[in-house]
């Protein structure tokens, strides 16, 4: 397998020190905006010849194509943010690559009932073209992540060894880490968050279909294991509610954020005051009146969390709660997976969050590799067997786990 | 009287409008950065040949003096931002004419102990120039607005008329405004806002003396009258505080602002993610990497409190509680002043807030005309008798209340 990784950021360059210590590939190309990023996460590998760095733009399809091409790559692992998935999808196809992201195309927001109906849904420009895939045997594996990714597979495995039948599917993420001299720093970007936190968030039930609610509803306390604790969830809109009932049987497919009660509070007031808004704003400068986007100002003002993992201190976990019948008994449980931060940080040099994020992609690859996952179409992670992938995530070192409530 | 009033914004309007209903003066010269608001201010007067507009740059110390001169001015009101006492306040000095203020020179918090000790208080500045003012003979009325102003002539005349002994005297100001269309409006300016809330609140006990708290500190729910209710008011930086035990005996003085717990939240939050700063961030814009203050980008992000007057419902009191012995029995009272804003708008077509600030440097003046009001130094409104002024509030329209508790 030659892969072509494109973004060095801190999750792409997880995914190069992750797959360094895995002998499954012939080479990784790591292509990045910033030659820098890419060079430096190929240099801090100490020499693994499988690995080169490029410099790509990835919003420019056809220097995608022509770079998969030139190193003759058989993926295209995407860990860009989630503006780049169509033309690297597009560009994938164009050089017959499978494709691999952590979070599929964008939504829009309903028209007229934002909080009521779903307007384009998360994937649905790539599920539009899955014809094609098909067509041509072609993989495009969407969402092979943590949240979606392993939260994917546990849903999977639930189903096929867990469950006679699912009434509820509800992903659920919580942490608690904290930043030292820090009284508020998030653990990743906020202006991702706000995206996240602010688009309508979306909930599957059978019968009815995918539909919206107002951010932030059906607020829930969730006990988040090994040591924790409570963390107050609300619904955010996220690729697991468009996947699941794709593969899975389930009476209703929820996702809920542990942001905890501060957090949600800190967005609510930054929509109150308009401060999450992109659209610019007027503003004095000593060179005279700019136009800013009041939510970069707040990012502006806030840490760079790419530079907060020796400061960090906690755990994250990432899990879907399952509740249904097993033998004619109700049952209800939650697999999860928790990293620590100093953990991560003192074996890989990341940061919980971003390590926990790389390492589902990297074991994928590895199954697509082997042969253990294979397939054609554009495919969630729940449409191939569960257990290699929970398997090989306890061989990489970092052991899952399950909770009977 | 001729009168040179600096700044034409709410308050100074509000001035124009209030005092054009009185004999008391001969002119009021209106002056403003902008001369566009100085003019229309004068031309919504109807022709009253005693004002006139004038442009001048308030913090043009030498501008100010000739322009009191030309005018042969007697009087600087300042009604501009407290950027501006210092420069006004020298200027009316040395062109030797009386200077009365809405709020005082500026404080700097204690560069060790902020949260415990007074830096430089509100006010020194100005008090480190008293012996030049009653040397002179001259006069300097500093916070003469509602709140200082009003509160403190409350104040005075609580101790003349209404106690033997005071124990603690205690601002309260609050408001049940709301803007129709808007969320999250303050009905004043939010940079000053920000400014007041997050300096440290000074506090005054006998032998002790003035220090400092935490932003925010003591809460307490205090019940308004005339259907305003109940509101979460904190202890805030204000004037009173040190106005207050120079002219009046008292163990202990606070001010306690209504804010109401989703604003101290905003404003706590605001604190938080740095958004409070007046120190620019840099942030990316259409023209490449700008310099803009979050301050600034908040203030852009909210309506203009000036432009809410014809939305805004509701009444805002300003007030002075008082807990002492009279006659050797215990006693508690809250004077105070309401102002509806549906009131004031019909009757001023000026916003209750401002109108309510602007309508006591016009009776003192009026008091200062008639002679009934007289000083030489740097005196607070608590430095003179409370009764002529009260008097003369209620014969202007706006009545005062007490309330025994």
């Amino acid at each position: 397998m030659r892969v072509l990784l494109v973004g060095a950021g801190g999750v792409g360059t997880a995914v190069t020190r992750i797959a360094a210590r895995r002998p499954f590939f012939a080479a990784m190309v790591v292509a990045d905006h910033d030659l820098g990023r890419a060079e430096a996460a190929v240099a801090a590998l100490g020499g693994d010849a499988r690995f080169r760095a490029e410099r790509v733009d990835a919003g420019d399809e056809a220097a995608v194509t022509a770079l998969l091409e030139r190193h003759a790559c058989d993926v295209l692992l995407n860990a860009t943010d989630p503006r780049f998935v169509m033309p690297l999808f597009r560009a994938a196809r164009t050089a017959g690559a499978t494709y691999v992201d952590m979070a599929m195309s964008l939504s829009r927001p309903h028209p007229e009932r934002p909080y009521e109906e779903c307007g384009v849904k998360l994937g649905d420009t790539q599920f539009a073209q899955a014809a094609d895939w098909e067509k041509a045997g072609a993989l495009a594996l969407v969402g092979m992540g943590v949240e979606p990714g392993l939260s994917d597979v546990f849903a999977r495995h639930a189903a096929d060894e867990l469950f006679d039948e699912i009434e509820e599917i509800g992903v659920r993420d919580g942490a608690n880490l904290t930043v030292d001299g820090y009284d508020f720093a998030p653990s990743f970007s906020i202006w991702t968050t706000i995206e996240e936190c602010l688009n309508p968030p979306v909930v599957y039930e059978a019968g009815r279909g995918w539909f919206t609610t107002e951010p932030f509803s059906e607020p829930e306390v969730f006990d988040f294991p090994e040591g924790i604790g409570p963390v107050e969830c609300v619904n955010v809109e996220h690729e697991e509610v468009l996947l699941v009932p794709r593969w899975v049987d389930a009476r209703r497919v929820t996702f809920k954020y542990g942001l905890g009660e501060e957090f949600v509070r800190t967005l609510k007031t930054l929509h109150l005051l308009g401060l999450d808004r992109t659209e610019p704003v007027t503003v004095p400068s000593p060179a005279g009146p700019v136009r800013v986007s009041p939510r970069d100002v707040v990012a502006a003002c806030l840490p760079d969390p790419a530079t907060l993992g020796e400061r960090m201190h906690g755990r994250t976990c990432a899990g879907t709660w399952v509740r249904g019948v097993k033998d004619g008994r109700p049952r209800e449980l939650y697999l999860y997976h928790v990293v620590d931060n100093q953990w991560s940080m003192a074996e890989y040099g990341c940061q919980a969050v971003v390590w926990q994020t790389a390492v589902n992609p990297v074991i994928a690859l590895e199954l697509l590799a082997t042969g253990a996952w294979s397939g054609a179409g554009v495919l969630g992670p729940e449409a191939f067997p569960a257990r290699p992938f929970l398997d090989l995530l306890t061989a990489y070192g970092s052991p899952w786990g399950m909770r009977e409530q």
